[in-house]
Parts: C-alpha cells; sequence; structure tokens
C-alpha cells in the first residue's frame, strides 16, 4: 500500500494529479480499502445456504423482487420474516413457497438439514408468547438447526417447568420467551449452563408498559449466562440461537 | 340531623343568625359531621397497643417529644421507622429502648407477644434485600406476629427455594423481597394458596433503575395473589401482613 | 434418599451405568423432588371449585375446548376473564354459561354461595371504574365471597365517601379501584382498618399516563394498609381480596 | 408609523441609506416596536415594593452586589430565594437582613404590610413539605398577604383536614403542598370554592421518582379549580397565590 | 354565587318561605343520605347556577337522565363537556341545547350574563390547540365571564403575539394554551402582570410525546405566575380562569 | 434570499418604483396590524421565494385559502408539507400542483433552481426511513438545492456506506435518518467534514420506542459536528440544510 | 467443564475412591438438605472449577468466609467482582489473592489455562468503558479463555476499528463494551459472524440517562448475531461469552 | 481547513519535500496500520489546526502525554474539555497553557485568528447557563471563530432578548442555551434566519428532570432552522457554529 502512496506523490509532483485531487484521494483512503466484495463474500460464508428478508415495511411486489434475485443467484433457502398473512397470499400468486402464519415467516426453497452441535430448546412462559417462540423456531430450523418446543411453562406454576428439567438439561442454547414480569428467563438461566438467549414480549396490559417490565427484568438476571434481545425479536433470538449452536463449525 | 338543620332555619327567621353565618354553616355542614374523635378511637381500636412514629426527615428531639407524648398517653409499643444509627443514639441518651440496626427501627416498650393467625413467613432473593426484610420483620413482630425468615432463596438457584417449600406452605401469608429482577414473587406466589405481598428493593444497578425493574416485574406477576407495596418499603408490607394475619380477631 | 446416591454410584462402580448418565441425574437431582403432582393437588386445594381461564389471547375454539376438559372433570365453577361480547356470543353457541359484560367475565357453572369471613367492599372513585370494579366483584363472587359496591365515591366530592363510611367500616377487606390521581385508595386507607387492595385504572387522559399516574399514587400512599395489583387487574385484586377473605377457612 | 417607512424609502431612493441597511433595518422593525422601558416600568408597576432575588446559583458576593443596586434604587423590600444557611451568613456580614432559614428565604428589608383581598393559606399533607410550605408562605407574606398556616393533614388521617374545614373555607386562596401521592390537592379542590395551587414535593421514596408521582396525581386532579407548580417549587406557588389574592387591587 | 342559597335563606328570614318549604328544598342534602340528587344540590352551593356533566364515558340515555334531573331541579345552565358529534345528535332528540362542535360542549339552557372582575384572554400558539381553547372559551362563557380569543399567535413568531400586547394587558386572567414545545406560557407569563393559566396540548408529534414535552415546559417556566393544568383540560382552566375572575364577588 | 425584498428596494433608489408604489407592497407589514396576510410577508422577508404550509390539521378547505392568498401575493413556490394522499386529491380539484405522494408534501407553482453552496446528502439507513428522507429531499429541493439521495446503507452492513464515502465527501451538509438503533449519524459524522443534521426516525419496534432509541442515540454522538431534530422531522432537517448550504448568499 | 464430577464417578468405577468416600464428598449436596456450603457444591458441578462471590453489598469479613470455606472445599479459583480497593486491602491480610483494580476484581487461586474453542474479543468505544471491559476480561480469563483486548475503537472513527478487523474476524466470540449511542455493537456485529455480547455502559452525560441510550441502542441494533446484558454488567458478559467459547466441551 | 496537507502536497509537487520525506510524514496513515499516533494525523486532516481532548475521564498524566505527543508533532492548538481545575493545576506545572475555569477548557498554544464568514452569537437564558455557554464559546474561538455573547436574555423578560435583535441579526449562525423550558431556542429561532444550534441544559429543579425538559422543549420546537445537541453539551455546539461558520472555506 506503501506504493500506492508514493506513486500518488510522484504524480502530484509531477502534476499528473492535482493538489485537489490529491487531498480528496487522501482523505477517503482508510475506508476504501474496505473492500465492498469481500465483505460481501464474507457474509455469503457467514450465513450459508439461508438468506433473510425483512417483510415489514417492504411491499409484495418489492419482497418478489428481491426473492427472485436471491434466487436466481443460487440461494437454496430464503426466509421472509414479519411478513403478513395478506402479502403472504399476494407473493404466493408468483412465487412458491411455504408460510408459517403463527410465526409470521415464509420460506423459498427447501428447510436445511439440522447441522448444528445440539439441540436448541425454545420456551415460553404463556400461550401468547407462541408467535413470538414461532418466529424463533422457524428461523433457527431455517438456519440449520434441530428445536424442540417447551411452551407455557410460566413461573406461577413452577412445576410445569421443573418436570420438563431434563429438556433444558439436554440443550446446547435455549430461548426464553416471556412477556409480563419475564421472570422464566432468570428461572431457566439459574436451571442450566447452557446459554440462555431471552425474549422479551410485549404480551401483558397496564404496568407491563408494552414489554418494557419484562425486558428490565430480563437485563436484572440475577441468573449469569443470560443475554437479551429486542422485545418480540424472535427471529433475532432464533439468529443467536443458532451462531451459538454452530460456533465450531466455522473452524 | 333535620332538627339541627330545622333549628338554623329558624335562627335564620329569627335574625338570631345572619344570612352569612348561615351560609357557611351550611357550606360546612358534610364534613363536620365525621367526628373527630370518633375516627381517632377507631383508629386506637385498629392499631391496638402499637404505635407508630416515622423516624426519617423528624429530629431526635422531635422523635424524643412524640415518643413521651405518647408513653404518658399509656401506649404500650412505640415503633419508630427509618431511624439511623447517628440519631438512634441520640434518643438513647433520654429514652430507653431497644434499636434494631439493620432493619433501622426502634421499639419503646415491650415487644407484644404474637396474636395472630399463624405464621407471617418473609423471603427474600438475595442478602442485599435483608434490611428491607428485618424492616418487615420487625414491624410485623411488634405488631403480634410470628415471623419466620427464609433469606437468600431468590429464583437463580431454584432448589434454594424448593428444599424450604414446606416453610412456604405453612405461612398465613408471605412477604416476599426481592432487587432486580423481581422474579421471587412470582414464583412463591405460584408455589403458595396464601397473600403474597411483594416488596421490590431498590438493590441492582443499571437497568434496575433504582428498583423500577423489580416494581414493573412484580406488578405484573403471573400469580394470582400477589399485591405490592412501595419500592424498599418494609414497613408497609410487614403492616400489611399483620392486618391480614390478624383478619379474623377484629370480629 | 442418601440410598437412592449410593445406589447410583454403586451402578457407576458396576457400570450397569455410564459416566455420562449419572452427571446428567445428578445435575438434575435438586429440582426432580418437587413432585408435580402434589403442587397439581395442592392448587386443586387452594381454588376450590372454581378454575379461572384468562380468555384474551385465546380463540373462541381454544377455550370452549379448555372450559370442557375442566367441566369433564368435574369443575363445577369456571370463570372466563377478559372474555369479550363477540367471542362470549361465539362461545354461547355451543356452552352453557352467565355472560357478565360490563366486567367482560363468563360463568360456566353456578355461582358458589359466599363463604367468606365477611363482605367485600368494591369502591370505585368514578363511573369510568366500573368495568375493571365488576371484573373484581364478579371474580369474588365467583371465588365464594359477599360483595357490596360502592360505586363513584371519588374524593373530590368527599361526603359522598364519607356518608358511607359505615359501609367501608364494616368491610373485611376493601378494593379500591380509581384513574386519573388514584388518590381515593389513600382516603380509604385512612378510613378503616382492614386491608385495601388498590386498582389503578387507565381510565383519564393527559398525564395520567394509561393509569401510571395512579399507579404511582397507590404505591406512594400515605395510609398503611394498602397493597396494589397492576393497571386495570380488578381479576387480581378480587382474586387477592377473596384470599384474603378465606384466611382462616384453609385451617 | 407609515412615516418612518415612507422616510427609509425615501432615503434609500436618495442613496443616504443603503439597500443593506434598509434590508437590515426592515427585518428588525417587527420587534424593535416593543419598547423596552415600558415593559420594565411594567413590570416595577406589578411587583410594587417587592423585588426577587433567585439565590441558587448565584454567589454571596453576586447577591450582594444586586441587593445593594435594588436598595440605592429604592426598592424597600427584597426577596431572596432558595438561599442557603452558608451564604446567608456570608451575606449579613455586610447587608442587614432577615433570614428564615426553613423557608431558605432572606428579607432585606420590612415586610409589607398585608393588602390582599383575603387570606392566602396553606396547608402541607405532612411535615416533611413544610420546607416548601414555608417558601410558599414566606413569599407571599413578602408580597403583602395574610398567610395562614394548616400543616400536617394529610388524607391518611381525615379528620386532621376535616376538622379545618372552616379554616379552608375561609381562604381566597389556598396553596395545597404534599408529597408521596399528593392527594391533598384533590381533597382540598372538592371541599372549596376558592382557587387551589397545588404543589408537589419531592418528599418520598421508591416510586415517589422525586416527586413525579406527586406531579401526575396533582395533574390529574378530579377536583375543579386545581393547578399546579413545579415540584418543590414554595415559591412559585406563594406568586400565584398571592397574584390571585391581589387581583383587584390593579384596576 | 351562592346567590341561590342566600335567595332561600332571606326568603326564610322574610316569612316568604316557610320554615318547612326550606327543610323541603333542602332535604337530601349531601350531608343528609346523599344519593344522586343530593350532590348536586351541594355542588350548587358552591358553584352556583351552573352545573357540569363530564360527557366521555357516559352514554347519552345517562347524559339525558342527568340533564333532566338537573333541569327539572331549577338548574340554569348545564355544561356537558367532552361530548361528541355523534352523541350530541342523540341527545339532541330529546333534549333542546346548542352544541359547540370544536369545543365539543353542550350548553342546556341560558348562557349566564358575564359577572366576572374582568376579561378572561384565551391565548393559542397555533390553530391545531383551538379546540382546547375553545373548550376553556365556552367553559368559562358558560360560568359567566367574558372572554377574549387570541388564537395562533405562537412564539416562532413573535410579532404575531407582541403586536397584541394590549389585549393581554387588559386581561384579568390568560389562558395559555400550546402543544409541542410549550413556550408560549413563558413569553405571555413575562409579558403581563396576572394570573397565568397554561394547558399543554397533545399537538405534535415524535419527541412531543403525546404532550409531555409541553407540560414539562410550562411546569419549568422561567416566568412568575404562571400554574398548570392537565395536558389538553381546556375545561379545567377555562374553570379555574373563571374562579380567579369572580374571586372578590364571593365576599 | 431576501432577493425580493432587495429588488424592490433597488427599484425605490433607481426609481422605477415609486415610494408610493413601495409603500402599499410593504403595507400591512407585520408590525403595522399584523392580520394573517401580513404574517405571511414579513417570514418572506425571512425566506425568500418560498413559503411552507404545515398540512397537517389544517382541512383542504383551509389549506387552499392560504394557497391562494399566497400565491396571489406573488408566491412563487408553495410548499404544503404532511398532506396525506385524501386532502392532496380534494386540493387538486382546485388548485395545480405537484403532489410527492411518499414525502407527502405538495410543491405549488415552480421548483426553483438550485442556487447553494453544493450538494444536500441525504442519506437513510434503511428503506422504511425513506419517507422522512424524501420528505427532506423535496423540502430541500424546493428550497433551492441540489440534493443527492443515499438511502439504504445502515451500518450494518457497513460496505454499503464505505463504498459511497466519495458521496458523502463531496456534500456540504448531511442530512442521516435512521431508526431502530441510530448509528448512522455518528458513523457517518466520523467520516465527513460538513455538518451532520440527524433525524430519527419512529421505524422499528420493542424497544425503539416510537423513536426513543434512535432520538437518545444521535444526541449522545460520539462524533462532532452532528445535531438533532425532533424524531421523523425530515422538514425540519431539509430547512436546516437548506440554510446552512446558502449561508453565505446572505452577505 | 464438570470435570470434576466426572473424575469422581470415574474414580468410583475405577474403585479408587470407595462408595462411602464418595457419597461423603456428595453428601450435602444441595438436594440433600441445602445449607449454604451445598448450594456451592451444586453450582460447582455447573459451572466447573471457578465458583464467584460477587463482593458489592457484603463485608471483607463475609467474603473472606465465603473464600475460605470454598478453599477448604477444594475450590481451585474463586473469582470476587466489585471489589472496591479498599475491602481488597482489607482481605489481603487474612487471604493470599491477585487484585485486579481496574477491573475491581480479586482471584484467589491460580488462573486456569485457556481451554476455550477460540479467542474471546473484547471491544470498546472508548477509554472510559475499559472498567467495564476489564471485569469482562478478568471473568472471561478466570473461567479459562484466551481474550484479546481492542480498546478505544469507536465508531467516530472508523478507521481505527476498521484496521483491526482481522482480529474482529478470528473472535469465536466478541463483547462489544459501548456507552453514549452504542453504536459500537451495530457496527462490530455487522462485520463479523460470531455471536456479539453487546455490554451498555452508563459512561456519558446528559440525554445518555445513565446508560439507557447505549442500552435502547444496542436492544434495537439493526446487526444480526447481537444479544445485550444489563448496563456495566461486564462480568456477565465475560460469563455468556466463556460459556459460548465453551459450548462444545460439554459433549 | 486541510491547508497543512495542501502545503505538503505542495512541498512535493515543488521539490522543496522529496517523496521519501513525504511518506515518512504520512506513513502510520490511518488506512496503513492505525496506531495512535496515525488517529491524529487523520484527523488534523479533516480539522485542521486545532485537535481536541476530552479531559473527563483521563488523569492528568494522560493528557499531559497526549498534549506532548501532538506539540511535539507540530500541533499549532490544543483543546482540552471537561478539565476540573484541580487537574488543570496538576497539568501547569508541566505544560504551559491557558486555563479557562468557567468553560473548564484549557488551551495549549495560541487562539487561532478568527478566519470564518462572520459571528457566532452565544444567547443564554440566565446565568447558570453561563458554563455551558463558556464551553461553546472558548470552543469556537479556539477553532477560528469571532463570537459575541448574549447573556441572561431568557424569555420571560421578552425585552431583554428584544432589546438586543441586532446582535442576533447578525449573526451566522447563534448558539441558544437555556435550561428549565428552554423557550429561547424557539423565541431565537423565530427571529433570525441564520442556523440555530440549541443546546439544553441541566439547569433547574423538579419536573426539569436534568434538563429532559429543556430537550424535549428544544426538539420540539416550532421554529424553522433549530437542530439541538446533548443536554449540557457546550463543546458541540460550539464544534457545530464553527463547522457552519466555516463551511464555504473548504472550497
Amino acid at each position: 500500500m506503501n506504493n500506492e502512496l508514493r506513486q500518488l506523490l510522484e504524480d502530484v509532483r509531477d502534476g499528473s494529479v492535482s493538489i485537489d485531487e490529491a487531498v480528496l484521494k487522501l482523505k477517503k483512503k482508510p475506508y476504501e480499502d474496505l473492500d465492498y466484495a469481500k465483505v460481501d463474500l464474507h457474509r455469503q460464508v457467514r450465513q450459508g445456504a439461508t438468506e433473510v428478508i425483512y417483510g415489514a415495511g417492504k411491499t409484495s411486489e418489492q419482497i418478489i423482487g428481491i426473492v427472485n434475485a436471491l434466487v436466481n443467484n443460487g440461494q437454496e433457502t430464503v426466509l421472509i420474516t414479519r411478513l403478513d398473512k395478506e402479502k403472504a397470499e399476494a407473493i404466493k400468486k408468483q412465487v412458491d413457497f411455504n408460510y408459517y402464519e403463527v410465526a409470521r415467516i415464509g420460506v423459498v426453497g427447501s428447510m436445511p438439514a439440522s447441522n448444528g452441535l445440539g439441540k436448541v430448546v425454545i420456551v415460553t412462559g404463556g400461550t401468547s408468547g407462541i408467535p413470538v417462540a414461532e418466529e424463533a423456531a422457524i428461523t433457527a430450523e431455517a438456519l440449520g438447526n434441530e428445536v424442540e418446543r417447551l411452551y407455557d411453562v410460566g413461573v406461577a406454576g413452577l412445576h410445569r417447568l421443573l418436570s420438563h428439567v431434563d429438556v433444558l438439561m439436554e440443550a446446547k442454547v435455549i430461548v426464553a420467551i416471556a412477556g409480563m414480569e419475564g421472570a422464566l428467563a432468570s428461572v431457566v438461566g439459574g436451571l442450566v449452563d447452557c446459554p440462555v438467549i431471552a425474549v422479551p414480549t410485549s404480551v401483558g396490559y397496564g404496568a407491563s408498559f408494552e414489554g418494557l417490565s419484562a425486558l428490565l427484568s430480563m437485563l436484572n438476571s440475577c441468573a449469569s449466562g443470560v443475554s437479551v434481545v429486542n422485545i418480540d425479536n424472535g427471529f433475532g433470538a432464533g439468529y443467536m440461537a443458532s451462531m451459538i449452536n454452530h460456533i465450531t463449525k466455522v473452524d
């Protein structure tokens, strides 16, 4: 790279490059060397066969366009998140894909075989958190994970959770989903020795303040090994869980 | 009461009461009939032998004055809450009383015998909640309750709590004290069939926001039979617990 | 229990249990001993003849399914809370039950006779809090309590409240419901000597911030013997009141 | 004023004023016509014999300087608010004045005779609000009002307030000061037919959030005729009360 | 105010009304047995000829019922606030009244003559605050005040406000209404020497947080003589202004 | 800017416009008698050829009225912001103008030629911020700026931004628009040496709290040369950018 | 992890440890009678050789007592977090240990060899986050991880971060620590393909609101694979990172 | 700006500096291997002759080290912000510099001549905002701006501001600093036609919530051409103002 700089200075000296051009070139230097294609390639490597489209705020036309571009480019699996039923039906007319209504996810192409280190266990405190849980579950499955669902095992009826301790114990990573007081993350985190990704949900009313209560609860978890994603962010938790569950595969 | 009104009108007619006096008298009517002494007596009945002084924001001289007035008036037990050590020592020079340093409570006179329906069990999630717990405990004891303490049984190590389920099961009322994520109230509330008074504490840091996290958690408890008092309000919880534990004694 | 452990170790020594199996068994130990059935039985004991279904976020089909399962199992009374009119009508086509529209509660089966210690008095500051009050009232009635309603007696017209002091005085437990500034809980708490369960409501506008104002007010009540449940949580207050009102019946 | 404009345009035409000068002059027009001296005079008229210095954030030297300037200018009474004891003592070495320690107010010169329409009644819920109350009281007195103090009459012991209903009824304007749940303003507002200025205080702990609870409470008062000033703003309330109490004197 | 009561007493004194008739008229007074009608009577004693019904959260049937009861009882003017157009039309079929659509206020009976000390001036920063302003204006007019409106004179174009300084100067009390940054209250408060009632509105977007920005602004006003009511509470401001504007009439 | 005013003065100086004509044109100036039209004239003095109407909260009739008044008064370009499609169509029936649907802006009259110092570059983190970006862009164009759009270059895929560093480097002022975590402003601010106007958007969910997250992020930017406008305030950013981009033209 | 337990079982199987000895070692297990020491043993089963004491809120005497109990029980490494210098010096008089002042951590016993899957990289935006970063780093090292520190590479000077992309790329897990606007987590998350644990810090002033700004930013990260722990919770991040970095060792 | 870099390139072109010397000077450029010194060089390219050190959270030793490195590297002016008096005195023992105590800024080297487009006017609402104002003023001066100070001209006494309208009118850019209700920014923004950088301060009490009130106020300013920096961020405002005031010099 010193050569490039030396060449520029020589060009300045020779007058073949003006002072103004040289100043501009020198100001941009530090950023130009981060090669777009390299980064891009690297994203490919990371995400493997599955690409993700955030469906909310995109028209069905836009989504179809992106899907086609990806599929033509050889993409095996395409995940469309936050896809409501109406849009899904509009897209179905032109693209063949599976729609998971509860999870609000569309999957174009085949689901990959699970190739993670172990199981991703997804736990919810109640039934109202299931849409968020399914978003996490389908995401994880589409990224190549074996998923086990353990729903409606909230802490107010502890025996429901404790009677499934063996499922929890066998997990490689756990996604704990709860609204209201969000205590599930702490209780699960205290039971197991694997990472727990906590997802607060906006389920609740009054002083749950749209998920704030569960969010603060989870951030303050007295159990070690718990980290938190955004309210209702099932996708983010499923993605993070998959990353952890595939951690040694990269090497 | 109609007589009184009739008399007033007659006085107006006779000129022995002016229009202005009558207007004033008629405007005050609805409130005057709530008899001061009756209410006062009623407070005596309610609180029995124990009177409470909120020590914070009062000088030691003021506290001594009130204590003396109460004792001279025949009060058997006087509770002084939020009493810091310094003031306690200043008061000790003039008044004989027991000082509970951790609870920051002074008790003048003898502790009453416990005469409640059963036991008040006070549970904390960690050791840092103990000052709040002791405030609740001494308050309850000074109001005539048998108290059992169960400290440092937070949900991150659930077995600690579960191994004492029998103690919880025997309680008439439970005071559940926790900071950070405040999950203890929900877990305890789900295990027992007696009322649970939840006390959020300001223990924690960062996103605990001085107890807000635990407060919201407890208000959103998914367990039924849980109600909440102010952050760090051990006294309020002990008082409420005592009220519940003495509930049939009033009849 | 030492025998169980000893047996496990012998099995390890004998090779009939692998190291991995033994590690897993030893890790689960502390939680397995909390017997599911016992807890379950205990919940039965606690809630007696009445079971509760939280209707919000459940389809009418799901609710019908749960009701049938419970009734077939011998449940005498089933309470369905947060049940909107539309769902209620859909359910009515298949299940016979009473629908309390203002309270948004459905009751399957007969209302139990009141068997509490005394009366539960439910007080509101205005007329807008009545739906929350009715949720509390029907809940308490369905759990076997005699309920007295005292509506629209807010503190801005104090005589309305004071003229009913005798009703308040006779209560075993009071549920105080108010939106806006939530002062009712403190005023009632200062008048009576029984526990007061305060319910902030989302009634109000502007700086009431959906019930936050009333919630904070009630948590900061300067009256002793007041504890608080979530905003608009009439069910929780009714349940807690019933628990307190039945407290000696458990023994 | 058209003459002035016409003159300016003629000057432009004549070249005696440049385009740039004229543009600047035309841009400033709408604001220049608000005469400084007039406004100033008007402030004099309004505040009469008493001038106010906000002492917080000023050094004692600065305060002495301002006081001297005012006194030399013929000011009869000078009020220094938020003046802590240390500064007061420093100032006393050079200026003769009365220091009200609880109110943290210094008054230079004589207190004016009370010349308002009637009495300003200042009410507090507890003893901890007294410093704020005294700030309001001394302010009102220094502005020429007769003040009656009614302290420690909080709503948790309603009889304390009700037994003084006559004092409230005789007020021309009431300043109601309370921390914690701030219910006093609503209760007082519901009892009287004069304006109530509510002052939330930062007295409290936990969920009082430094006065936020009382502030929201007072803003949501269900009583008509209540308006609110900033947390702990005793001066503001005293000033507003004085304004109302002197309202017809201006004419 | 209180003219009606005073007249009754004079009639008693003069013998034109017998004691029995007077007792009949005053019977069912609030302090006697306090059913609904009695409440009203007591309010009348305090508030004079105008009664107020808060229309939000009441059905048109309920409103008609209350109006009829009041009118039959001799009420001259009845104000119905927060009355939306649909309800207003439903009520019109049975009750004759004027509906002020922008103010969302219905007025049954005749508007009283203005009998205050002077003018109430109502100022808004923009056009979006006009509904709140009209609520304040009609309220004040219905309570017997001469009202002058000064709309859309926000601080971003200061000359608009300054050119009407004379109107402000002549006011007995000013209601200052603004959303967004709420600066109007401070600027007006600094210009005049009469009380200013500030009303924050929920007009704005983003960081106005539904009126919070204007509310905080107004509470922190650096001008003396400004107090604040709830967000969008035009009625409260109009009522408070009327109280102040009638202040000497009580004597 | 101010060209029109300057031209008028030059015409006066040159004698091509008489004093009387000039007075006529300037008559009804804001400081004279300030009715609505006058206000506009004064704004024109400040803002030059483009006038802005905030469309939200105005009826289409009101908007048409204002537009006509402005156009009749010689206004070349009128900008109507926050104009939804429905109103736009209603207005189109009577006024000829261009409607930019994404930006929700209507432009009456011709777009001015760009006469700023350089380019205004408008950057967004994602596609959901484009409506806000277009509001900024059309505003800036209508105020005489050359605008370059750089959309969907959020920091999670840094190469997208870095590959356009040259566009950023050539900007005179940058408007950086982002929701969610709002990191774009800091990253852009760290790359360039021109002022950056940051616009947080309400795009996001959960803990984005309607734009609060992005707002706080941008206010705390660790890059120098970044200032912030209200959430979703594309107009404000475009206006500020234009002001900066025209800064030397005033001299 | 669990090596110790596994070793014990292998010794049992091999006969080198008798059943009685093993029972003795495992006796006082958590599920047996759960006093304080037993808790620790069970934690050891889960966490392997390193035990953690939260130092804040414990006296130095208490800490010494716990350390001794653990060491006597065979614990190789004991971590004491949130240990201020004063307490550290008091403890040093009785216990031999290394004190890391910046990290406020004490380590009793030897640091374990790193036995994770790869490197834990700890990144900070500025120098003020270094104490939090060191807490994370020492925690991770004490739990057997190789740690690489990359401090002061905030997004306002992006080249600082980009020039170390290779370090980031080699990480198995990254801990990203930032105050103020917290943008670092998103930028790092967008660059790498390993899990990122984000730690908001309370570094900043004004609208950073003690870390709230960074917290919200990180929760709203537009990059996938980012999860968040509590404000300033370096320990939690280090612990979580270690868990992830050791994930395959369990099998 | 960039003069130094430009000079170096000219020297290369002129032959007065050899390619090797230039490479040496530019070597360790940020994009090459980016150690600490290189960072500075790149910043210098952007910021010209003045370098800034954020003093808070750095020891005086660290500050001295950085200053020496910069000065040895040829830096003419070094600004040290948030430098408290104690540290300043410690540094003075080793480095010669001017300390501006009110602004808490140290300036090493000579102040540059002002070379901006015009004047930066700095306005405060009261005296308590002066430290923030001076931070902005010294920053702007150190970056080569002529600064005019206009302090204590808050909106509660509008004449104070209006009597200086000419100063405001002549500004190229205005920094408006206010605490409490922050109305100053809107009023100033409505008066002038240049960009206004608003700085909320933490001055105030109660509901000012440490500057939140002023911050929201300023973000919601109804005046166009106002943007906002962080609470108390005088440096940021001064920097932004300087950027704007130097905007055409880049070309």
